[in-house]
């Protein structure tokens, strides 16, 4: 048996919501001509959304463009609300890569008709999660690392965590303030620049330092 | 014991999400200065919004202003996905109300600001459902019933399930083109015209024509 032999599963066992953050880097706010926000803005992914590493990106007909959003996961590891930000640390599992698969045209029209675009994102595989769980030792500041997503080895996005505009203790805090996270909960933390659409055969390396990397194949439907 | 010694759950042991439908009803649509939309319009809510009946909406202390929006909640009973039109029965496991409750003061400043507006629906308590689920062959025409919501005996809103914009076959086709449904996952059909502010100690009572009456106590936390 080797490494190729293996079948990864998401590395959250259950989830009951991916809390996703728009506009959390100033690079990927200016790229969309749209303000950073003075205060996080949420926004959900359903977890049927959710695959492995490893697994297809499988667009469904109603779209005709398709990009990748390579972002930092944090996983939340115990039941909380109202998380002062100085104690944000106690209610984090670990990190891991999320790719926010986005229907581009599906999203533009629906702003265009100043309407929400959480349909664009809730597509099944659209949310490819992992390669693993790294546990909070093992990641000393997670505002600290840089990430990469590459196609077919071009990269498309970089980035270093340090960027966000919300940084994860202002995350936490400011998600559960009314609102209950569960373990397993996934906080999607935002995008960078370089967001760019998918061709069918494509292959996605979304990669952050110390938590590996999270390959996707993008296999269309027709 | 007596009824008020029972304490309800919600109707759905387990939910993975619930998908709300903006603007499907021409009088609330009219009411927001908004367009009737041509395809149906999700957004998403969590599962951690979820009360059953009887119990109490705390609107967090961020808010200021916090709306009811009466709903027909179709439950889904098996994991589906790609429904036509003319099998959608086949995947309901029933019908209750759903209350979904938003606070408006954030939702408007989000749409001003063009940003998704998910945060104002998602604060826990703000999405009971209940009292009951009432199986299909009791409901022998879900979009013949007439809906109410009173707040402390004035009529607030008042619908009629025959008017949604798209109704549930096209629901539920559109929703599983591209997405999985799941036993327990909801379907808010969206609301009618009459929303309006709640205060603490109001009792709403949102009635469905053979689905009961959910009833849910306003609790200020300040």
């Amino acid at each position: 048996m080797t490494a190729s032999d293996v079948i990864f599963q998401t590395p959250v066992a259950s989830c009951s919501k991916v809390c996703c953050l728009a506009l959390n880097y100033r690079s990927h706010a200016e790229e969309s001509s749209l303000d950073v926000p003075p205060v996080p803005v949420l926004f959900f992914k359903p977890p049927s959304a959710l695959i492995g590493h490893g697994a297809p990106v499988r667009p469904p007909r109603r779209t005709r463009h398709v990009e990748h959003e390579v972002e930092l996961a944090v996983v939340i590891g115990r039941r909380c609300r109202d998380v002062p930000e100085e104690d944000w640390a106690d209610v984090v599992a670990g990190y891991t890569i999320v790719n926010d698969m986005t229907a581009r045209d599906l999203q533009l029209e629906s702003m265009r008709r100043q309407e929400p675009w959480d349909h664009s994102k809730a597509f099944d595989t659209f949310a490819p999660l992992g390669p693993f769980l790294v546990t909070p030792d093992e990641v000393p500041d997670p505002h600290a690392l840089s990430m990469t997503l590459t196609v077919d080895g071009e990269v498309r996005q970089r980035a270093h965590t340090g960027d966000m505009v919300h940084p994860i203790p202002k995350l936490i805090a400011d998600l559960t303030d009314g609102m209950t996270l569960l373990p397993g909960d996934v906080i999607a933390t935002g995008t960078t620049a370089g967001i760019a659409p998918v061709r069918d055969g494509d292959v996605m390396h979304a990669h952050i330092d110390g938590l590996g990397t999270l390959v996707s194949p993008v296999q269309w439907a027709n």
